[in-house]
């Protein structure tokens, strides 16, 4: 085994998705059981400027689908932010999975040195692949799927570590 | 630049660490400048049955530590949990910075390979050591900093996602 760009970026995020696909299901089924629109739940925050829970889970897409692509040095597609159900979450999820699932490690592997550059909502920014990885994207994902996490936590779902960390 | 276990690990969990502890800085800053009891703070939570505030840091500090010395093949300190203040927290992290500091590349490097066990609450897990860090240590160590993040911010302490990701 060895520990690449790719091995570091790509199955990890799958991994996360998967594990917030999970999360995510587990809040489906709980608004059902209770009889709870589910914009509620995807509409609830921590605080009132944070995120609500549909936000979270698009920046965790949009964070390792751009960023995975930009490691990889190919395009990424563009998704409408406009998800009002769990199942169309579900549905973002699966289309991002899909798409980290086309990026080859030969396109990834190596980028530790390459300068990654992208667009903010200010400015634009420029990394290394290799701090860009673990101080940037990393970090955001997790967070990203921690705060979807704590957000249905809140709200009283029965989730537990093991849904976070996966099997 | 070459990408490798212990930049994966030390300087990464380095990084989150100090961090966690300009988060916890500003929590103990508005704690003063509103008179809140610290204790307040240290023991919030999200919901009822998780971990308040001060577990979640004592969990980031054990995970780094113990997880990059199981890495690295060597013990690691035991700490008590006895935190009663953000300074006492503070120091806790700062202690956690100064053994990751002792650790090497050498060390590490290579441990993707290696079997790591540990004994769990119930049980003697294994696991090799690639999937041990980026199944396990990091998803791990950023959830607690976030959580730990997502309660301040919840109680109002104005934190943002650039003291998560640090500069």
């Amino acid at each position: 085994m060895t520990i690449s760009m790719f091995q570091a970026s790509v199955p990890v995020f799958i991994r996360a998705l998967n594990n917030l696909a999970g999360i995510l299901e587990k809040g489906a089924a709980h608004a059902k059981a209770h009889k709870i629109d589910e914009a509620v739940l995807l509409n609830s925050r921590l605080f009132p400027d944070m995120f609500p829970l549909v936000r979270q889970v698009q920046i965790a897409t949009d964070t390792a689908r751009s960023g995975a692509a930009r490691l990889a040095g190919v395009e990424f597609p563009a998704y409408e932010d406009n998800e009002t159900t769990f199942a169309a979450l579900a549905a973002r999820i699966h289309n991002t999975v899909k798409f980290l699932e086309t990026l080859q490690s030969t396109q990834i592997d190596g980028s530790e040195d390459r300068t990654i550059s992208w667009q903010s909502r200010s400015s634009t920014k420029s990394m290394q692949g290799q701090p860009y990885l673990f101080n940037h994207l990393l970090p955001n994902v997790h967070f990203h799927v921690t705060t979807a996490y704590n957000i249905l936590r809140h709200n009283g779902i029965e989730v537990g570590k093991k849904d976070f960390l996966g099997t």
